[in-house]
């Protein structure tokens, strides 16, 4: 009898998060400070982050010892498992081995509590009772909420005013875990008042509930502000992803050729992937190759420049070296809203500069088109940015399929798509559109990129 | 280290399923033709059903295989998590243990492909290509349409016209698995045509919809009728969640006091409950105590009669004895659709007549009170039927509190509520409503029996 998925007992979860920065053959690019144009200072950092995270952001130890109370809401849904795609490569009749990591068995539905959970724990620590963050289709924003349910602490989500009027469910699960969640542009902060007053009909944007967040942060007593992507620390949490699929891996019997993973900040991506990234710069396996998957709609990584740039639309954001597509861009409406983000986690962005990873764009039908597949072959419905990571994989299985070679290949299915079934409904109409990020713009977009005194 | 998930290998899954006939203290009574008044025949239910399930529904085999073609798709979530409850422990303060088994991470979000792969699997061998069925809620409706599309079976689901319209998330889910969702009332059925005749803005009911369906098995070729509770072999299927359970309890190191699951039409109950209720009967654990929970809204085993009656409104399924409310009965709007059941599986009814399980009514309002604290604890946001089973999971857990007893008590967390958010979103704001189910009316509706000629 064949195993299908391969469960790791709880007793095996990995009790520490790999951190790549040791590892990295070069340096990564400092912070800027957006006030002062110069390297960010942990004080400054210390506003809005408690200390421990920002020791893991800078950190040159290799692993970082998850503690056990965050071991403990962790069992809680980890180890998660990994699943050996059989129908899905009996659909492709292709002679590659299929593997996915599941993250959608979280209580969030996603990857994301990954890195929630420990951003609540140590802001606890800390004696933070309150906790600002953003969200934009609400991954983040229940991740965030069900996390601070876990260790009492008090939780403001500032929601993409069309996301909250468009999604309704995701709101109330915030609701739900005890968390309030209000419309950005809000009358709650100065920056969403100006907003209104601009115009009383905005619908928001990811830019402006993140200066929302913040503004709450820093004018709120014993409140921090808490981010679900792009940073160190964040990567360095979802690391957990990779470890655990490499005893995985290992029960399975198999190393990966190609491990791909769906990109907006990079964090689901860099969290499967630099574990074997560790392999690939030692020298013990050169050869793998691991491919981060962007939509056509936010070329991030093949059209954008590695450049010093805001994280945030309104500048308040620390400024990093990384892939972007100027903090002003505006991506078209693709269903996977996690990612439609300008910039690329500077480490992944790093990985990327040095050609230790590779990148793909892709539209958004024929990601749908791969969902729908692995919906009616593997059964679990993929959120709309997971299919970006299953279009890849199919393509790269049916590539072995025109070759005859039975390559391993591994991908990172980061959450479900229960809460995006207009979407599909969409798809299923044919009225979906595939867009592109259009080269005239990109040009335009960097134009804006902020001045920085090294 | 503790665990708080208990998984089991997958070369641990039963690999049989456990059939209680055979350890019945008193036989089953057989079922009744609603056309002839007599015993219904094999070949009469070989219209609709395929002979595996037919034999299956009437077998003296204590165990039965599980063909190895479906217990590969039951890998694709099985063995289900066993889940020690630490953080809803800790905020009762109670010194009892709370396990539950979690049914939520199959693809269709419940229990249902338990039976649904297994039905769509014996009418694949028998030939037929095309099943229908109804749904009221949705989650039927979803699990056999993802369970058709494993087997490349065609699968039309009749959704009840008031769920068609209030839940397109669940209809968006059958059609990404292939199927095709009409509501009912539908022009597509002589029983939908002469209701819209009567009533054009007919809402529909479940009555209905079985109705349709089981005129579509019969006028299409090659086409099956399924249904996903109440019948025997829905049971049996549904077994392999207490014998997991039963292992999982082992690697616990504890055997439960109290075991405990939400009945509508019984079948997530009489899985969970039936391989513990074979080691009461045998008197190696006779003190344990099985409780089935159901709504005041539709008290079947609490204020129903023992007697033969339809199972459905139209009085064309069999006639079975079961503990009834009147086939006639109409339940109250309650957000539990999936416990909105006139009857009861005669097999659980039999098991209740014999006092070998109990039953308790409780009101919708604390039910959700109970769902809302389990999801602020233990992370996963229950489906509204579950939190029948949390209610009295709880309120057996303050029992121990107040008594000081540190039993063991194992409930079914038949479902996820991702697709019922609506219904917390009624109960945040305070506009829940209880409903009882007044003694006039089920003295009324009791009154419609059959007559049956044994």
């Amino acid at each position: 009898m064949e195993r299908t998925v391969f469960f790791l007992d709880q007793k095996e979860m990995p009790t520490s998060w790999y951190n790549i920065l040791p590892d990295l053959p070069e340096a990564l690019p400092p912070y800027i400070s957006p006030a002062t144009g110069k390297l960010v200072t942990p004080q400054e950092l210390g506003r809005i982050f408690p200390m421990e995270l920002i020791k893991q952001e800078m950190s040159q130890e290799r692993y970082i010892e998850i503690p056990e109370e965050i071991q403990a809401i962790y069992r809680t849904w980890r180890p998660s498992g990994l699943h050996r795609a059989f129908q899905l490569e009996k659909a492709l009749k292709t002679p590659a081995r299929i593997f996915y990591k599941y993250e959608g068995s979280s209580p969030a539905g996603s990857h994301k509590p990954n890195t929630a959970i420990p951003q609540a724990y140590y802001n606890m620590k800390e004696g933070v009772t309150r906790i600002a963050t953003e969200t934009g289709a609400g991954q983040w924003g229940s991740a965030l909420s069900y996390s601070c349910s876990m260790f009492g602490i008090e939780c403001k989500v500032y929601m993409v005013k069309v996301s909250y009027n468009q999604k309704p469910y995701r709101r109330i699960l915030m609701e739900t875990w005890g968390a309030t969640c209000v419309p950005s542009p809000s009358t709650d902060t100065k920056a969403g008042r100006d907003a209104l007053a601009k115009d009383p009909q905005s619908g928001g944007s990811l830019g402006l509930a993140i200066s929302e967040a913040v503004e709450d942060a820093v004018t709120h007593e014993n409140t921090h502000y808490s981010l679900g992507s792009v940073l160190n620390h964040v990567l360095l949490h979802q690391t957990i992803i990779g470890l655990e699929s490499q005893k995985q891996m290992e029960m399975a019997g198999y190393y990966p050729d190609i491990v791909i993973g769906c990109v907006g900040g990079g964090s689901n991506f860099g969290g499967i992937a630099m574990p074997f990234l560790k392999d690939k710069i030692s020298g013990k396996h050169k050869n793998i190759r691991c491919i981060a998957v962007e939509p056509m709609a936010c070329p991030t990584l093949t059209k954008g420049h590695y450049e010093f740039d805001y994280g945030d639309v309104a500048g308040m954001a620390p400024i990093c070296k990384m892939y972007t597509l100027g903090h002003n861009f505006m991506p078209a409406p693709v269903h996977a809203g996690g990612l439609r983000y300008h910039g690329m986690s500077p480490l992944v962005s790093l990985l990327y500069k040095l050609k230790l990873i590779e990148a793909k764009a892709v539209f958004q039908r024929p990601t749908f088109e791969a969902g729908v597949l692995f919906a009616r072959t593997e059964g679990i419905l993929p959120a709309p940015e997971s299919n970006h990571a299953i279009r890849v994989a199919i393509d790269e299985a049916l590539a072995c399929k025109a070759t005859g070679e039975a390559k391993t290949i591994l991908f990172n299915l980061s959450g479900h798509g229960h809460f995006d079934l207009a979407s599909y409904e969409e798809y299923h109409s044919g009225r979906l559109p595939d867009y592109e990020y259009p080269d005239e713009k990109v040009k335009e977009a960097l134009k804006t990129l902020p001045k920085v005194s090294l």
